[in-house]
């Protein structure tokens, strides 16, 4: 990577020799910000492919072309978790859809609840931070960010297959929970800061796919238990063992 | 809590009937900040004592006093763990601090490693931020954040019968690792961004009271790597059982 630092997630295929075009903003970033010449190497990933070393073949105001020389790594896709959450303030919805990237999930799902501070979430916003996340953590896969649905919505039309993580207080830790659990298809769900309501409490707890769990004694921020239900979740049933 | 929402940090001792004097700058907040008058509820902890609703009794511009009521929540004092990190940027450092108190640590010691990017931390600062965050997550204990020394100096007197999780690549996970080991005294090691020198690894390796443990097979940064290490130690040896 000594002579390749920028890594740059494209929206196309990447193989030997494969030719890729730039965007503009891309070609902005590369030869105007960044100052690349012909010849210059940059990492590239997809989300699909891996990461290739590629080569800059073209460049120019608004657009340019690289060439992929060989594959740096393979794709390292995440397990089928979903992390399904109540948006905070925004700098701390970015860290959780940050540090999502970074632990390794399929798909982050923002959910409206009872007592959810935040009414709006730009998921196309998030895309791109989920894909910004992805280019600086080396990551190779980019979890997609669905939009803003209640969480009435999502519970409604949830599959029977998919189990639920629900971080709650007073039950077993989130190890113990998980123990003998299969591995198969999950979702870790989240709540807003002010805690699920009680309607919505009764309502998840009747779903037969819901384990619920503790994260322990002390409270923690929403955006620290995604993280910490995360890291659990991954070294109990996902690719961390 | 709805009547007292405010909480704050003391250095005093809390009991039934104990009268707190304020600072000039704890007046300033409660009472031209926050406008607080008296007979107003605040929830008070030192980091020793819980935390203790207590009246206003006395408002002025310079200090004032408060007199504890009654305790709302006992101690809840952290395993004897400390977390040992290669400081990175500002806003990351802090938000190491910041997660550590919320997930329940003892001490913090920043250190200086060969590829330490960050030659200067100020432990004050960290040490008000700490409380901050102690103050904003609900809790009752408050880590000591010590100053920053040469990580060579800190493992030359490092005792005997304090194990060292060293999240390093390629061994065998953090919960596979600890499964076995004493709940005693730990701390969990966190590298600067560019890793250790080859140098601090052979040393580290050499190293009686170090377990080595891999963080999953994806690139984590610093705070991140933090994060999950306390968590997973936390399930594995901590409080969160």
């Amino acid at each position: 990577m000594a002579d390749a630092k920028i890594r740059l997630y494209v929206d196309h295929p990447l193989a030997g020799g494969q030719s890729v075009p730039l965007t503009e903003d891309q070609a902005r970033y590369l030869f105007a910000v960044m100052r690349l010449q012909p010849g210059a190497l940059v990492l590239l990933f997809n989300g699909r492919d891996g990461e290739w070393l590629a080569e800059v073949a073209e460049t120019g105001k608004r657009g340019g072309r690289l060439v992929c020389q060989s594959q740096t790594r393979p794709l390292q896709a995440p397990p089928d978790l979903w992390l399904v959450f109540a948006p905070v303030k925004k700098a701390r919805t970015d860290f959780i859809v940050e540090k999502a990237v970074e632990l390794g999930v399929a798909r982050i799902l923002p959910v409206q609840t009872q007592f959810t501070n935040s009414e709006r979430l730009r998921a196309d916003r998030q895309q791109a931070h989920a894909v910004e996340a992805a280019e600086q953590c080396g990551a190779t896969f980019v979890p997609e960010v669905v939009e803003l649905q209640p969480l009435d919505r999502l519970l409604a039309g949830w599959s029977a297959d998919r189990r639920i993580l629900w971080c709650n207080e007073a039950k077993a830790g989130v190890a113990t929970a998980l123990a003998g659990q299969p591995a198969g298809p999950w979702a870790i769900l989240i709540g807003p800061e002010g805690g699920f309501s009680d309607r919505e409490r009764a309502k998840l707890a009747a779903l037969p796919q819901v384990v619920e769990a503790s994260l322990g004694p002390r409270i923690l921020r929403a955006e620290t238990a995604a993280l910490a239900a995360l890291t659990l979740w991954q070294a109990a049933l996902g690719d961390w063992k």
